[in-house]
């Protein structure tokens, strides 16, 4: 784990939060996205190293409509960054930690990405994410 | 807000979660510190510029055994570095987020701290700090 890559706030309406959140952090929204597999928009703002990620569910089934359902807004998530997600998610399995996803898969801003269940890290939704590298 | 300082995570208990984090980030716990004001114990570890801090209750009336009654283990606030935080809260409070404290207080981890009450900052309990230095 090299550093935090960001942390993920689920919130109910894009519109509402990224003009709260460029007050808060005083610094400008600089990349909105749509992660149509996942149902849903994202917005990032950066803070040293790493970023704020607001998440808003485009759809009622999707992972961030169902956390809002049930905890209301907050934070839903902490990204870390690494060099290998398949070594590092084959360390994690090993170690007994249960992995949500067998194979990384293709996230928001240019991340290929893994999860890591809450059950086996005290409550806390746990994102792996290697940057994807064009050769 | 200069950077992610650190990510606090509310525990069950730091004996059984110190290793585990430790196997998780692949890194050694580097400090423990109790802070007494607050009843609570907590564990460091460095990732990239950032912290991610453990928090167990001391108290059953503390903050945290209240976080850990109502909502489980997980992710309990952000904390962002501030170069001046009395500047800094003056900011916030005049662009309407709500301050849990009037003045800053001593945290863990050598810093001056203020909280920002989640219902101003979509269900995010956020924390400035800002590093004591001895002149």
């Amino acid at each position: 784990m090299n550093k935090i890559e960001h942390v993920g706030i689920a919130v109910n309406s894009l519109s509402k939060s990224v003009p709260l959140y460029e007050i808060l952090l005083n610094t400008s929204c600089y990349k909105t996205e749509i992660v149509a597999s996942e149902y849903v928009n994202t917005a990032f703002f950066k803070t040293g190293e790493s970023k704020i990620e607001l998440l808003e569910a485009t759809d009622d089934d999707s992972a961030i409509a169902k956390f809002l359902e049930k905890k209301g807004e907050g934070i839903h998530h902490i990204a870390f960054a690494v060099d290998d997600i398949l070594k590092e998610m084959e360390r994690l399995k090993a170690n007994g930690f249960v992995l949500l996803n067998d194979m990384p898969k293709k996230g928001a801003d240019n991340k290929m990405v893994c999860f890591l269940h809450p059950k086996s890290t005290n409550g806390v939704l746990i994102e792996l994410c290697q940057e994807i590298k064009w050769i």
